[in-house]
C-alpha cells in the first residue's frame, strides 16, 4: 500500500533533533517560525535540480540528496553567510520507500554535518525534483556580493577547477572511475564541498564574491556585469588539479576549468592591500586559493579577458552553461 | 532565439520596484539579503503546484500565478503572519515568452496586492512545476500553531465551504460557466483568497488556526492529532454558499464542503470566552466565520465526530486529499 504523503513527510524527514534555538516550530505546521538574532540579516537562496537536466536517473538518492543540499549551502557561502535552515520541496514520480529512506537520511545527514536545520518543506507527485530554499546569517551589511569589484581588485579562485566538468564527461560516457584520478573527478561532480568557512573568511577584505555553479567565464561575467568592470585572467594561472591534467591535455582541462561549471568553488576579489591578510586567513582554513587575474576598467562589454603567459589571447567555446541554450 | 535564463529571471520578474526596506538585496546576486525587525519572529512556508497534479494544463497563465501566490499566503495567514517575501523556483518546459510575460505579470500583481516582494528564485527545465517559499513577520510568540486547541474550545470556519471543489468538479467536467453561480463556484477554485487580515485578528484569541487546503476532515484532523483531542462538527452549521447550493443537493455539497479541498479559508478554534471579542473583530473585516462544533476529550482516534440536529452520523466518504493515494 503506498503511504499518504503526510506519512511520508512524518516518517523520514522529522527524524532530525533538533538542537537549534533559532527555530521555534518546524515540519508538521501551517509555516515554521523561527528568530533571526539581532545585528544579523539573513541570506536566503533557492535551487532547483531537475531530473535529466541537472542530473542523470542513475544517479544514487544519496549523492542527489547531498548535492542538492551543498549546491544550495554553496550560494550561502559566496555570501559569507552561515547556514541555518533549509525548506525542501520534494516531487516524486511515486513512493518508493527505499529511495526515499535513503534520500531522507543522506539528506539529513548532510544538513547535520553543516549544522542546519530542515524546517519544512512539500511532497508533491509529478517527475522528480528537488528545490530546496536555503537561509543563513550574516552580520549586518557584512554579506558578500557581486557588484562592488573595483578596479585594480586581484581576483581569486578557491581550490582547482573543472574537475567537475571532467568528472560528469567521464559519467556521461559511462566511464567507470578505474584509478584514483577517476574517483576524483567524479567525486568533485557528485559531491562538490560548499566552501562556507571561506566565504566567512572572506567578510571584510572581499569586495565581491561568487559560486562558480556555471563556469568561470559566465559567473565572472555576472560580477562584471553587475560591477560595471571588465578583467583579465591569466590562464597559466588557473589552478587545474594533478588528476584533470592526468585525465586530459591542457586545452580540455581549460576549457572544463572556464565553461565547464559545477565546481561550486568560491571566485572573489579583493584588493591589493589585503594580500598578505588573505594569505593569513587561508592558513587556517584548508582551501588553498589563487590569484588568476585582477579587474580593469570597463572596455566593451563585461567579458573577462585572457592572456596566457602574459598576452592576449582568444577563447572561441560557449561561455557558460544554460539549461535553456542547451536544448537548443 | 530562446532567451537564456539569466535573461528571463532578469527581464521578466526584475520589474517590481522595490519599496520594502526590510530588502537589501534581492534578485541577481547569490543570495537576497533581508532583516526582521526586533520582536517578530519569521514564518516561512513552501508549496510546490505540479501541473497535471495540481492544476489542469488548460489554467491560464494569469490564474496559475495568482494560485501559487495565493495558495502560500494562505498558509502564513493561518500562522497570523503578515506576509512579505516570496522565493520562486519555475520549472518550464519550454521558453514560451507570451505564456511567461502573463505569468510574470499575474505574479508581480498579486504580489503587489498584498505588500510581497519577490526576493529570487531559481527558473529551470522540465515539466511545468511552481515551488514557492513564502515568509512573514509574526510577533514574537504570538504565532497560532496547531497544537494548543483545548477541550470546550469552538470550531469556526470563514467564508464557506466546497465551493473550490463544486468549481473543480465543472472544470473537470468540462462545464462553461452559463450563470453566475457558475462563475463564483469556478472563481473560488480559480482564485483562492488568502485570509491574511482575518489570521491577524486572530492572534491572541484564536488557540489553533490551519488553512482548509486538503478539506475539513483532513486537516481539522491535523488540529485534533497534533493538539491530542477529538472533535464534534454538527453538519447543519457547515457554511454554504447559496451558487453551491442552487447546483449541487445538499448532500454532494456537503461532501465538497467536508472533503474537497482548496477552499483556503481557515478553521480556527478559540475559547468561549472570546466569542464576543471574536464578534468584534470580524465586525472591523469582511469575512463572514460561522462556529461548526467544538473541541472535545480525545475518545478513540483524532477524527472530528459529525452530529446533524445534534445526532451523531456517520461519515463515509474520502477523509481528505493525498495526491500519492489519489494514483492508486
Amino acid at each position: 500500500m503506498a503511504m499518504g504523503e503526510f506519512d511520508l513527510i512524518k516518517r523520514y524527514f522529522q527524524q532530525q533533533i533538533l538542537v537549534d534555538d533559532s527555530v521555534q516550530l518546524s515540519i508538521g505546521d501551517d509555516c515554521a517560525l523561527v528568530s533571526v538574532p539581532e545585528n544579523y540579516q539573513l541570506a536566503i537562496t533557492t535551487d532547483t535540480m531537475v531530473e535529466n537536466t541537472h542530473f542523470l536517473p542513475t544517479i544514487s538518492p544519496e549523492d542527489l540528496a547531498y548535492k542538492a543540499v551543498a549546491t544550495n549551502l554553496s550560494d550561502l557561502a559566496a555570501m559569507g553567510a552561515q547556514p541555518k535552515w533549509v525548506s525542501l520541496a520534494l516531487t516524486l514520480p511515486n513512493v518508493d520507500e527505499n529511495w526515499i529512506s535513503t534520500f531522507s537520511q543522506s539528506l539529513l545527514h548532510t544538513l547535520k554535518q553543516y549544522n542546519v536545520t530542515l524546517i519544512g518543506g512539500d511532497t508533491t507527485k509529478g517527475n522528480l525534483s528537488i528545490t530546496i530554499t536555503a537561509q543563513g546569517f550574516v552580520e549586518k551589511n557584512k554579506g558578500i556580493c557581486r557588484h562592488k569589484a573595483q578596479i585594480g581588485d586581484l581576483i581569486y579562485v578557491s581550490s582547482t577547477l573543472g574537475d567537475s566538468a571532467a568528472g560528469l564527461t567521464q559519467i556521461l560516457l559511462g566511464k567507470s572511475a578505474v584509478d584514483s584520478d577517476d574517483v576524483f573527478l567524479q567525486q568533485r561532480h557528485l559531491r562538490p564541498t560548499p566552501r562556507i568557512e571561506l566565504g566567512q573568511a572572506l567578510i571584510g577584505i572581499a569586495h565581491v564574491a561568487i559560486d562558480l555553479s556555471d563556469g568561470l567565464i559566465s559567473d565572472l561575467g555576472h560580477i562584471l556585469e553587475r560591477s560595471q568592470c571588465s578583467a583579465e585572467v591569466e590562464l597559466t594561472a588557473l589552478p587545474l588539479s594533478s588528476s584533470i591534467l592526468n585525465k586530459y591535455d591542457r586545452t580540455q582541462a581549460e576549457q572544463f576549468a572556464l565553461s565547464g561549471g559545477e565546481d561550486y568553488e568560491l571566485c572573489f576579489t579583493i584588493p591589493p592591500e589585503y594580500k598578505d591578510e588573505l594569505e593569513l586567513r587561508l592558513k587556517k582554513l584548508n582551501v588553498p586559493c589563487t590569484c588568476i587575474g585582477k579587474i580593469n576598467e570597463k572596455c566593451g562589454d563585461f567579458s573577462p579577458r585572457f592572456l596566457r603567459d602574459g598576452k592576449p589571447v582568444n577563447i572561441t567555446f560557449s561561455s557558460g552553461f544554460d539549461h535553456f541554450k542547451e536544448s537548443k
